[in-house]
C-alpha cells in the first residue's frame, strides 16, 4: 500500500471509529436479537400433551375465577363458558379456540422507528427490571425509589445498546402520589428515551392515560393501526383474575395495544410444588386471561407470560436462579410455542441483597435458560435484585454486560469461509502464533465479545488499580453514563402537549393520594 | 393416625433423618449424573461435516508435530503417516480409523466401589479445579499453594456430595520439591478421599509412580483389567504434541489407564480467532493425540478433551465465561459425540481475582453450557479462580452449590402422577394456598433444590445477621467442613505399603529439585 492510500484508509478508519463512538454515546441499539441458537426443549410431545390435557381438566372441572368484573363474566358466558358465581368453567377446547386469534408475531413501535421491536418467532427483546419499590447502589445503599431514580434507569436503558426496550416501572417512584405517579413514569419513558415502553396497569383510568399520552406522541391515527404500548397483566394466582388487571387489559386490548398475560407464581404456595403441576396452572391461567382479551378484541396482541419463583421450604421466602426455575422457563416456552403465541419470561432474577456472587450465579442461571428456551420478551433483563424488591444501579450495568454476551451466543457459530479460517492454518505453522497472522488482524476488532465490566488483567495490574470487585467497577460505569447522558430530541410542540395533558390531569386530582 | 402409629412413624423419620445426616457427614455422593436433559447442538450435520473435512485437510496438508519423541514418529509412520522431520501428515481418514478403537463408555474405579464413576454417554462426572499454583481465601488472601492446601481441597471434594471425583492437581503444593511432589499428591487422594483420582503427567517416571501406587491400593491384578486412574494430557497447541505429555500418556495407555487428550487453546493466539477454526484445530489435535494412544494400546480409554479460552484483544489476557467459550463447548461436544468418544470440557471457569459477581457470572456461563452440551467429564467443576492461577476455598464451596443445582436441572421435568399434581388442584380452590395441602406436605422435603450458600431471607433478617455476602457465607462453610472432616478408613497394611513406596522413592532422589 502506498502512503497516500494508507493515509486514506487510516482516515477512513478514523472516521468510522469516531462514528461508531458517537453512535455508542447516543445509545444506538441493535433493535433486537434474531436467534440462530437451537431451542432447548425438556418436554417431548407426550409431556406437552399431558400438561395440555391437565390444563383442560383444570379449566373445565375446577374452573377459574374472574372477580369483581361482571362484564368479563358476561363476555365469557356468551362465548360458551359455564359460570357459577364468579367461577368460570371452560368446556374442553374452548379456551384454545378463543386464543387462536392471537397474532404469533407483531411489531411494537418506538417513537424512533429504528428502535421498533419485533415480538415473536426467533426474536428476543430485552427490557429492564419492573416493579421494585426500592433502589440500591453501593454509595447510598438501599432506599425507596424516587422519580429521579426512575429517570436514571430510563437513561441507563436508553444508553445501553444491548437493552432493546425502555420497560415500564423500572422502579417505583415512591416520592410521587400514587394517583399521579403513572403520568410521570410514562412521560419519563417518552422524554428520556426513544425506545419502546410499557403503560400503567394499576387502574383502568391510568391505562387510558397511557393510551392518551401515546396518542399525543404517535398521533391518534397511528395508534389505531399500530401497537405502541406493552402492558404487564398479572394473574392473581392460583386461578384468579381480578378487576384491576382485567380492567387495564381491556383498555389496552380495545386500543390494539399489547398485553403480557402472566401467571405470577411462587411455586409451592401459589401453585403445586412440582414443575409439571405449575406448568399446568400456567397454561390454564394464560388460556383464561388471553381468552378474555381476545373476546374484547380478537387479534389484539398478547404475549404468553410466565413468572415462576420457587419457595424456600425453610423460610417461605421466594428463591431465584434455581434449577426448578430454569425447568419452568424451558417448559413454559414450549407451551407458548404450542399455542403459537409470543413468550415472555425470565430475565436476570436473583434473591441476593447485594450485587455479589449470589446475584450473579442466580441471574446467569435465569438468563441463559431464558435465551435458550426461545423467549421473545424478557422483562427484568437487567437491574433486578433482592427478589424484585430493589432495582440496583450496579447490577443494571453488570446485567447489561451479560445481555451483550447473549447477543453473541445467539448468533451461533459462523461457518463462512472467514469463519472456517483455513487461510490462518496455511499461514501459521505448528508451534506458531496466530496473533500476528493476516486472518487474526482482519478479524480481531470484532472477534470476541468485550465486557466493559469484567477485569481480565493480571493480578499485579488489578492490585495496582485498587483491587476493585465487579460491582465497584460497575459503580464507576453507571455514574459516567449518567454524566454523559444526552436526551434524544423531541418535537417541542409534542413535548408541550404531553406536559399540558399531564398538568391538567394532575390538577383535576386530589393533592396527594398515597 | 393413632398415637402409636404416629410415634412409630416419627421414630422412623427421626432414624432416617439421622442416617441421612450421618451419610452427609461421611461424604456420600451421588456417584455421577445421568442426564435427562436435552443435548444442545449449535451445529447441524453440514456444519459438522465442514469442520471434519477441514480437520482432515489440516492433518494431511499442514500436518502436526510430535516433538522429541522418535518412538512416536515410528509408530505413526508404521501406521501409514507421512513423516517429514517431526512433522506428521495423516492421509485422509487414517486418524479417524485409528481412533475407532476408543471405548465410547468405561468405568473408572474408586477404592470405594460406591464412588466408581461411569464415563461416557448420558453421564456427567464432576471433578475439582486442576493445576493452580496459588490458593486464595478471604482470610489470608492469595498465596502459593502448599501440601496442606492440597489436602484441604481433597477433603472438601470428599465431603461434597455433588463432587463425584477427587481430581488431580487440586492446587500445586509449591512447598514440596518438584521431583517428589507427585508422590504426596497421589497419596493425598488415596488417603484423604475414597473417590476416583487423577495421576501425575509431568514426567513418564511420575506417571509410572502413579501407576505403581495404584497397584498397591487396588492390587496388581485389578488394575491390569480395570481403569483406576485418569490423566490429563494437554497438547502444546497449535498442532504440537511434546515428549513429556506423550511419555506420560504412553505409560497410562500401556497400563489401560485413561487419558484426557486435550487441546489447551487460547483462541486468537494458539488457534484462529474464530470458533469454527478453533474447533477444526481441536478435532485435528485430538485425532492425532488419540491416534498415538491407540497405537500404544488399542482400546485404552481416551476422553476427547477441549479447553478453549478466548483472548482479550486489548490486553492479551485469557478470558473465561465468554459467549465464544460457550460456543466452543457446544461445538466440541458435538465433535466428540461424532467420534463416539467421551467428552471433557468446561467447569466453573472465570478470570476474576475474587469470588465476586464476575467470578459467578463467568462460572455459571461456563457450567450450564458444559452440562447442556452433554459433557461427560468436567474438570475444574469447582474452585477455579483467576484464570486457573488460584484455587479458591470460597469459590469451591460456591461452585459445589451450583453443581448441586445442575443435578436437579439434569433430571428434567417429572411427569409422573405425583409430578402432575392434579390432586393438589382438586384440594386447593382458586385463590387458595398450596403450602398446607397434602400434596405439598408429601413433597416439600425434596421438592426444591436447597442452596446451603445463598441467602433468601428478608432484607431485615439478612441485615440483622451481619449483611454477609455470598463469599463470606462460603468462608464459614469450608471452615466448618474442614473442622468436621473424618478420613475414610483404609487398610493399615495398604497405607503402610503406600508410605513405604513413597519414602523409598523419595530417599532415592536428590534432596530438593525445584
Amino acid at each position: 500500500m502506498d502512503d497516500v492510500a494508507h493515509e486514506a484508509k487510516h482516515d477512513r478508519r478514523g472516521r468510522e471509529a469516531r462514528r461508531a463512538a458517537r453512535a455508542q454515546r447516543s445509545g444506538v441499539s441493535i433493535p433486537y436479537i434474531t436467534r440462530n441458537s437451537p431451542l432447548v426443549e425438556f418436554l417431548n410431545e407426550e409431556g406437552l400433551a399431558i400438561i395440555e390435557r391437565n390444563a383442560e381438566i383444570l379449566l373445565e372441572e375446577i374452573g377459574i375465577e374472574f372477580r369483581d368484573y361482571p362484564s368479563a363474566l358476561k363476555r365469557l358466558k356468551d362465548a360458551g363458558c359455564d359460570i357459577k358465581g364468579e367461577r368460570v368453567h371452560f368446556p374442553r377446547g374452548l379456551a384454545k379456540k378463543l386464543i387462536s386469534t392471537v397474532p404469533s408475531e407483531y411489531i411494537q413501535h418506538a417513537r424512533n422507528s429504528e428502535r421498533n421491536v419485533h415480538i415473536g418467532g426467533k426474536l428476543t427483546v430485552f427490557a429492564p427490571v419492573y416493579g421494585s419499590p426500592f433502589v440500591h447502589d453501593l454509595d447510598k445503599g438501599r432506599r425507596y425509589g424516587t422519580i429521579e431514580d426512575f429517570q436514571n434507569f430510563v437513561k441507563l436503558a436508553y444508553m445501553s445498546p444491548s437493552m432493546h426496550h425502555s420497560g415500564g416501572t423500572v422502579c417505583e417512584p415512591v416520592d410521587l402520589p400514587v394517583n399521579k405517579r403513572h403520568l410521570e413514569m410514562v412521560y419519563a419513558h417518552m422524554r428520556y428515551s426513544d425506545k419502546a415502553y410499557m403503560g400503567s396497569v394499576t387502574h383502568p383510568d391510568r391505562a387510558q392515560d397511557s393510551v392518551n399520552l401515546s396518542k399525543i406522541l404517535f398521533g391518534e391515527e397511528f395508534i389505531q393501526n399500530n401497537t405502541v404500548i406493552t402492558s404487564l397483566i398479572n394473574a392473581n394466582s392460583p386461578m384468579v383474575w381480578d378487576n384491576t388487571m382485567l380492567g387495564a387489559a381491556e383498555v389496552y386490548a380495545r386500543n390494539n395495544q399489547a398485553c403480557i398475560i402472566t401467571p405470577f407464581i411462587l411455586s409451592g404456595a401459589m401453585s403445586p410444588v412440582t414443575i409439571a403441576g405449575t406448568l399446568t396452572q400456567v397454561l390454564a391461567e394464560v388460556w383464561a386471561g388471553t381468552s378474555f382479551v381476545q373476546l374484547v378484541r380478537p387479534g389484539a396482541p398478547v404475549i404468553f407470560g410466565t413468572f415462576v419463583s420457587t419457595l424456600s421450604m425453610q423460610s417461605g421466602a421466594p428463591t431465584f436462579g434455581t434449577p426448578e426455575g430454569s425447568l419452568a422457563i424451558f417448559g413454559a416456552a414450549q407451551l407458548a410455542r404450542r399455542m403459537k403465541m409470543p413468550f415472555r419470561t425470565g430475565g436476570s432474577l436473583c434473591a441476593s441483597k447485594l450485587p455479589d456472587a449470589q446475584a450473579a450465579y442466580e441471574s446467569a442461571n435465569t438468563l441463559m435458560p431464558t435465551l435458550l428456551a426461545g423467549t421473545n420478551f424478557v422483562l427484568h433483563a437487567a437491574g433486578w435484585m433482592e427478589g424484585g424488591l430493589a432495582s440496583s444501579y450496579e447490577k443494571f450495568i453488570m446485567d447489561v454486560d451479560q445481555l451483550g454476551a447473549m447477543h453473541v451466543m445467539a448468533k451461533g457459530i459462523d461457518l463462512s469461509e472467514n469463519g472456517q479460517a483455513m487461510e490462518a492454518f496455511r499461514e501459521v505453522p505448528p508451534g506458531g502464533h496466530f496473533l500476528g497472522c493476516a486472518h487474526t488482524q482482519a478479524n480481531f476488532e470484532s472477534a470476541f465479545y468485550r465486557s466493559p465490566v469484567a477485569d481480565n488483567n493480571s493480578f499485579e495490574q488489578w492490585d495496582s488499580e485498587g483491587r476493585l470487585d465487579h460491582s465497584q467497577r460497575a459503580n464507576k460505569i453507571w455514574k459516567r453514563m449518567l454524566a454523559e447522558y444526552e436526551a434524544p430530541a423531541i418535537d417541542p410542540g409534542t413535548d408541550e402537549a404531553l406536559r399540558d395533558y399531564i398538568d391538567r390531569k394532575k390538577a383535576s386530582m386530589p393533592d396527594a393520594a398515597y
